[in-house]
């Protein structure tokens, strides 16, 4: 289906163009008018893919998890196997952190979606949806990794998880310099090392 | 001196009204005339009180930051004497989230400010010095309870500080109910229980 393929390699395109108006300038000024001229297209051109704005940042929105979730399983893979779940969780937690260009883009887009979708009903209940998957999924790994006696049975998965989620908050510290990346790492690894520590 | 505490108390109403706008809308909706209908005062009154929208956020921000930091003070207050450094810091991190109403207008006031600071040079060095002032106290209080042998010497202030400030990313999870205040303030207590432990 080489009409299909298209289709979606030039929406990809106009949400690359997105996450940049959004790192430069902010999701306030990402109108459909000014990512047409980002992307090099013509407003009309643009409305062919995405009927308005908000139909654009949801895919942007979904691309830039899907590029986080193929960075994070790229690292995954780049571990030994079986893998620890520490390495595993520092791995999640770094590829969600602006500590590489990619990785930027992504974090910045989510960031201002996730802002944005306080005051925006059509993007409010996705935006929750999406950070109670992600939630999900670091307290999935850790009940599994109390399962498999990596930690300490009287952990609570709920209050360690939440702890986690905490960490990617650096985000915005590092964005203004206020720490560097070096910084948000030490810190993860005194976090991780502190969870996994016997008590 | 009437006329120039009046002064004070315009701006300071104006402010009140931007923190609302910010809290309804988002502060890209935070344009001079928005902000001038929300106060009910005429666009040329709001003018004579704040020449720019720059000039209002940046009151708005340091407005926003002195509420927190009396917060934060009437809390200290509450304390037995001398305060252990585990009360001080959860004084602190709790009243820079939004658990309650006048906390949630300066919280989402500040984020939705170092937002546009990542894209305002007019914004960005103040909102900058505004983290690193903040981070700093916090490191101030971490080395003083090592100098007081509350914490343990090998302790290192500076991962301390920022794993305390990565607290603070509970805000949009909060704000967006992907989890509620007594997870926020479980998870802080944990912290805070395994920060003060012995090792």
């Amino acid at each position: 289906m080489p009409k299909r393929v298209d289709h979606r390699e030039r929406r990809e395109e106009i949400a690359r163009a997105l996450w940049r108006v959004v790192d430069q300038r902010g999701l306030a000024r990402a109108t459909l008018r000014e990512v047409a001229s980002e992307a090099g297209v013509s407003l009309g051109r643009l409305q062919h893919y995405f009927s308005n704005r908000t139909a654009m940042l949801t895919f942007a929105m979904d691309f830039a998890a899907e590029r986080t979730a193929q960075r994070v399983a790229a690292g995954l893979a780049g571990l030994g196997q079986p893998a620890h779940p520490r390495d595993v969780l520092r791995v999640t937690l770094t590829e969600m952190l602006p500590l590489h260009p990619d990785a930027r883009a992504t974090s910045r887009m989510s960031t201002a979606y996730v802002l944005e979708a306080l005051h925006d009903p059509a993007l409010h209940d996705r935006a929750r949806a999406g950070l109670r998957d992600g939630r999900a999924g670091v307290e999935g790994l850790i009940r599994q990794a109390i399962a498999d006696g990596y930690l300490a049975r009287d952990r609570d998965p709920a209050v360690e998880t939440d702890l986690l989620l905490a960490l990617t908050g650096f985000g915005t510290l590092l964005d203004l310099h206020v720490i560097e990346p070096h910084d948000a790492l030490t810190a993860i690894d005194e976090h991780l090392d502190r969870l996994f520590s016997p008590r």
